[in-house]
């Protein structure tokens, strides 16, 4: 059985606290066919952060330059500085047959799922808003001010959980990763990905 | 957390031998959440088949008004009888919640998902030809004129696979349940048919 695949590129979003980043991680690390993408940034590196490693650092002005020129699946700007996912090196990887995961909040999955319709999406939820906020609180990196910013939009985007393709309930960390887990092995099945051809 | 759902109309489908029969049954037993749906026929039942059970034993001319009616899914003559997958029961179902399953051949396949575009499907392949003719010899049911009929039908039913939406190889046949199971699992995520309540 000879088969040949094109790359999946999965969007993974939800409120901040819903646990995105740690189920990432966990999939990014347990599954060999899923890369990541090296996102572009107008801020400074800071000590430890390396070139095209952990960012690609540009200028202002190249940033200016890429978004003229469509060169993002997404972009955003945050506390005055520029950030975002380069397309070309992302379609250079799906045609080659390389998986390819972002863990992005929703305004991002958002602009993603218009540039990129066949991406598989999906949202991470909180088992409750009195837990997001625990989780919130527990992490201890943001303001009270901050924290009831974030619980507001949360409500915002859970109510548009429908524009994802997929959801899942992160209450127990290890049942949210097989449920994530599940949801890409099944994703590696799609006849618009997967190419078996049955021999002779 | 509370939550609904919708039913999850599945369809399986593949080439004569190809093991979807197999498969359906497997799923069946192993998911609680999967129903199956009573076909309607117009040939006489067989010693120990019982009607509303096995089939709806209906006369020509009841099938024909059904088929009026636009009561199918899907319908088909073989060797001269008519059967037909009733739409109004798995409609009812589907919005209940349940799920519903279907073993159904290609050409079914194609109006199940022309009527009830909604559904998911997936496509059992042979790992090869040569393995197919095996299976199909190895029944001692068809003459091997029949025999021939079926490899023939299925190069073409093969060729038209991108017409559903997943693929599954069913080579080993423990593996293709496994994967067919996750499929199942991963599509009662979907936010068609999925609504999540995130609790206070």
């Amino acid at each position: 059985m000879q088969e040949t695949r094109k790359g999946m590129l999965l969007v993974i979003s939800g409120p901040s606290g819903a646990g995105k980043g740690t189920l990432y991680g966990r999939l990014l690390q347990a599954d060999q066919t899923m890369g990541f993408s090296v996102s572009y940034t107008t801020r400074d590196p800071r000590p430890g952060e390396a070139e095209g490693k952990d960012y690609h650092f540009v200028s202002e002005t190249e940033f200016a330059q890429m978004v003229a020129d469509d060169g993002f699946l997404e972009y955003a700007q945050v506390h005055g500085h520029h950030y975002g996912t380069p397309l070309a090196p992302v379609r250079e990887a799906l045609e080659r047959g390389q998986n390819i995961m972002l863990d992005i909040d929703p305004q991002g999955a958002m602009q993603v799922m218009e540039k990129a319709p066949e991406c598989v999406s999906v949202f991470i939820l909180p088992p409750s808003f009195g837990e997001l906020r625990r989780r919130l609180e527990g992490r201890g990196t943001e303001t009270q001010e901050e924290i009831e910013r974030r619980l507001r939009n949360a409500r915002g985007e859970v109510a548009l959980m429908d524009r994802y393709q997929y959801l899942v309930i992160n209450d127990v960390v290890e049942t949210a990763y097989q449920t994530l887990q599940g949801i890409v092995d099944a994703e590696k099945q799609r006849s618009c990905r997967y190419f078996p051809v049955v021999d002779e």
